[in-house]
């Protein structure tokens, strides 16, 4: 029997108690799934970084902390938290995120907004531009990234991929480095935030690196909301250096009420659902890697500690 | 020297006159092209069916009628025309329709108008649906159509194609015939029409047909005006059967002042920009056609009169 103990808000106890035991049982693993075990007894921790279990010294006997989220900022840092930490990549999140990234390049490359605030009786003929006129910068090029690169390129957009590390993949251009990151905001018509929040990427767009961007360029943010400099954004809008914005995450979440991206007529707010987990592939996630660990096999999507994803 | 006869507005002319003769001397072509000569002196006609030129009959020495447009409904039925007619088939045109379509497909199943019009400081959160949960139908599988539905199906949705003959494809489901239409409007959460018009295909989408749609559907209309009974379609919108019309189309263009699809709350009324001809790949597949009539080869893309396209 292997004790998994579920470390999360109640509300994700009624949405994962059923499919992670699905899972499990699909895996072959005989599991018992509880909400809580005494620490020394727990052998696994599915974990939110939202929820109690805070000092992780007590589980003495646990193999991994296996995440629930994709981001890790809120528990990577913990210095109790000795055990193999595993990030979730879910591939029902990154499909959902490569679809809302696809969506909302494709409206701002064919200015639906227009066509759906403007309907005031007016046929204004013109010929629209084709995608291989446009160009896409993808900062970050993890799984979501890469998976985001790789759907807007097969549309027909070019792409250009920046992150930490040098990466490379058919058809899309990838930088990296500072001198690449310069190169990379120069070419994006429309600009899409895939990076991971940690020190190195706070505020990584700021007033220096928006004015960097083609007048007129869109920004999409379904990556983490501390990579944007919230003021610098509002007035690189007034400016009208930036067209628009869309974004789906934020400092605070949600966005409080009185927040000027709310009101804002050239900011698209979405309430956080670009890279919402999925529960069935999420759940097949977690019993592959706790088979691992029983297996004696490494740990799936482990987060390099010292880069802080 | 061939003596190719331009047929269209005087503004097709701004737009062709350069991206024409570029494209003959890239073929070896000697054409001397203007927009008037003695009709029996012209070997071939780049034609627009709005244009002046409506009898063909003193066109004796003219080897082929080389159509700008994709739908040939206006010039298909003239009796005078006895020479051999060719579609347009634009690569760039196709392009610009799989564009269009990807992109009013992601925004109809995103809920994208519901941020761009419905941002009121609420943060309402909830987990969109994967592609693989909306299906999508597309009635006609012709070159824009088979497109199209590779595009969307690539991106992750059940598509689910239909045509007046058996077309086959990897990974769409292709129906024809009147059994066929029934079962892939029953499972069209998302419609999009690229019929030509034909007598067959007029009011395609009526009363009855609209019926056969899941109730909250969306219907995407990039092919032709006539497909739909519009008032039909106005009915099936006002009950709820339909949630949104996305039209590009219409009986008369530009659409009426006048005419409710424009105060429609759920209808989205663009000016026939989906299927743009670009003048640059349109000019090539003119210029690769005089070559096939020259050196007697098969002409490309042939409309098949009893068929009407």
């Amino acid at each position: 029997m292997i004790n998994v103990l579920f470390a999360a808000k109640a509300e994700r106890w009624e949405t994962y108690e059923a499919t992670l035991n699905e899972a499990f049982a699909e895996m072959g693993l005989t599991v018992d799934l509880r909400t809580s075990f005494a620490p020394e007894e727990v052998d696994y921790i599915v974990y939110a970084p939202n929820s109690d279990v805070q000092d992780f010294t007590p589980y003495t006997r646990c193999k991994a902390v296996l995440n629930l989220w994709a981001g890790v900022e809120n528990v990577v840092g913990n210095t109790t938290l000795t055990q193999p930490l595993a990030r979730m990549v879910d591939p029902g999140m990154t499909q959902g995120m490569v679809e809302w990234v696809t969506g909302h390049v494709m409206r701002h490359h064919l200015g639906i907004d227009l066509h759906i605030k403007g309907q005031d009786g007016e046929w204004r003929s013109y010929v629209p531009p084709l995608a291989s006129e446009r160009r896409v910068t993808i900062l970050g090029l993890g799984q979501l990234g890469m998976a985001c690169a790789r759907a807007i390129s097969g549309l027909g957009f070019p792409v250009t991929g920046w992150s930490r590390t040098q990466k490379q993949t058919d058809g899309i251009t990838c930088l990296h480095g500072e001198e690449g990151l310069n190169v990379a905001l120069g070419k994006a018509d429309i600009l899409v935030l895939l990076l991971p929040k940690t020190p190195a990427t706070e505020n990584i767009l700021n007033a220096q690196s928006l004015a960097l961007l083609p007048t007129g360029s869109f920004i999409i943010n379904p990556g983490r909301g501390p990579l944007i400099d919230d003021d610098a954004l509002l007035a690189a809008l007034d400016a009208g250096q930036i067209a628009h914005a869309t974004l789906d995450v934020f400092r605070v979440e949600p966005l409080p009420k009185d927040h000027p991206f709310w009101a804002h007529p050239r900011v698209t707010v979405t309430p956080h659902i670009a890279s919402e987990t999925r529960a069935r592939t999420a759940s097949q996630v977690i019993a592959e890697n706790i088979r691992r660990g029983e297996a004696g096999e490494p740990f799936l999507y482990l987060v390099d500690r010292s880069a802080g994803y």
